[in-house]
């Protein structure tokens, strides 16, 4: 059995193109359809409910397109994964909350944990309850908005001293915190970008917890057990955005890490 | 004659209330009905055609809930003002660039002008233009965009080390640029909430220029010149959402330069 239907990941914009990657690597047999939903990013200043409207779209439009699963690689979308994964049942849908809460309980089995993350992610703690419920019931846990860090990862001004006098505007409160945090999670797409910045003022004590693996491991082991993974190849990727798919395809090569050719994005509209 | 309809204005979000602000100033008998496309905000960093298809969904949504004109109030979707007013007509438009161009000239007669403003705006080329057809057509002019001021002003950072690092960033080479200006137009609603800093990097021989008061003008003559003023008051304003009322109500009283009862802030949906 092997399945060769593409799977879909969808970011507010270019920030989940990280994930991809991650997938990438670690599913080199998968095939994958990026949806950037770069119309409306972002998504973190903005309410849950409209969050989840927007999440809803986005996925119904990649599951119109065949896929055969949904990663939601946007941290404030992943929020709605339980009611994004009702309405396109029976295609499975993953987001990037439970394999974060994973991965920073994987690095600081007894916290303290700090979460740093957007306004709406911050807002509707999500990552809090996701430790709790991942046997994390006593860690402590400090959490922390950043909302100037997708700006600046979005203008590449990802190190130097603005960078690093706004990692420390919001992170001096987080590192003054009692007790001091072992593990950062590193809670929006975006800020793996910024990691250089966020460790200098952090210093070498506390380890940063990117989600992006620790999210292909759950894709992974979802095609294990749903018999969905695909075993023949080639792999072929395709890319669709909702606005401004030169800029996409441009602007989308730092986050991937690889060119992605202008020809494979496609511009669609979601409403 | 008179006509107590009010007068519509819309913004990607919150700073257009800056021009609102200028307009309840300068026509206190008029009642206002602000529009806040804060679901889909910012428009700066969108192409020309989405930010168009939006300035179009807004406006007929005014004109839905019986504005007797509409103000586009933010400077990227008024390069669109020819576009909604075809779509609206009978119903005059108002956008904010022919009056911005016009208050640089006034200040800087034979220029050099700077236009700082959004990638988009910037991109569009429209307060060039616009100079040039307001009577500028020699007027060394130099444009930047600024695309880490909106969050600034967003975030409320708008004073101290760090946004006088980014403002030094972006103005540096304007400032270097030969022969120096003698004006800068603030071409976006929320700049002038940064007009702090700016002062301080430009230095005290460049006039900083704010389109809203001229707007204000502008809008004044319109209802003159088309008989629909309103001369019987009493006036009353209300606001549209597409996204989080509270939050526009509690962070709109910064641009608004008063309190705004979240009992006047409606959501309503643009799609």
């Amino acid at each position: 059995m092997s399945d060769p239907r593409p799977i879909g990941v969808f970011d507010s914009g270019m920030g989940g193109l990280t994930v991809m990657r991650a997938l990438m690597a670690r599913l080199p047999n998968e095939s994958f359809l990026y949806l950037g939903d770069t119309a409306r990013l972002p998504y973190g200043t903005k309410s849950a409910d409209t969050v989840r409207r927007y999440a809803l779209q986005a996925a119904q439009a990649l599951v119109a397109r065949g896929v055969k699963a949904v990663v939601i690689a946007c941290n404030t979308a992943s929020v709605s994964t339980t009611a994004v994964a009702q309405a396109l049942a029976p295609v499975p849908v993953l987001g990037v909350i439970e394999p974060g809460a994973k991965a920073a309980l994987a690095a600081a089995p007894d916290g303290p944990v700090a979460v740093i993350a957007t306004e709406t992610t911050v807002r509707g703690g999500a990552y809090r309850a996701a430790i709790r419920a991942a046997g994390g019931a006593t860690v402590p846990i400090v959490q922390q908005a950043c909302p100037l860090f997708v700006p600046l990862a979005e203008e590449g001004l990802v190190e130097g001293p603005i960078a690093e006098a706004i990692a420390m505007r919001y992170l001096a409160p987080v590192l003054a915190s009692m007790p001091r945090p072992k593990a950062m999670l590193l809670g929006c797409t975006h800020y793996p970008t910024l990691k250089g910045a966020i460790a200098k003022v952090a210093g070498p004590d506390i380890a940063l917890v990117d989600s992006a693996v620790t999210a292909a491991d759950a894709v992974a082991a979802l095609l294990v057990e749903t018999g969905l993974g695909n075993t023949s190849g080639p792999a072929s990727h395709r890319f669709l955005a909702t606005d401004a798919p030169d800029r996409f395809a441009h602007a989308g090569e730092i986050f991937l890490g690889q060119p992605i050719d202008p020809g494979l994005v496609e511009l669609i509209d979601l409403q």
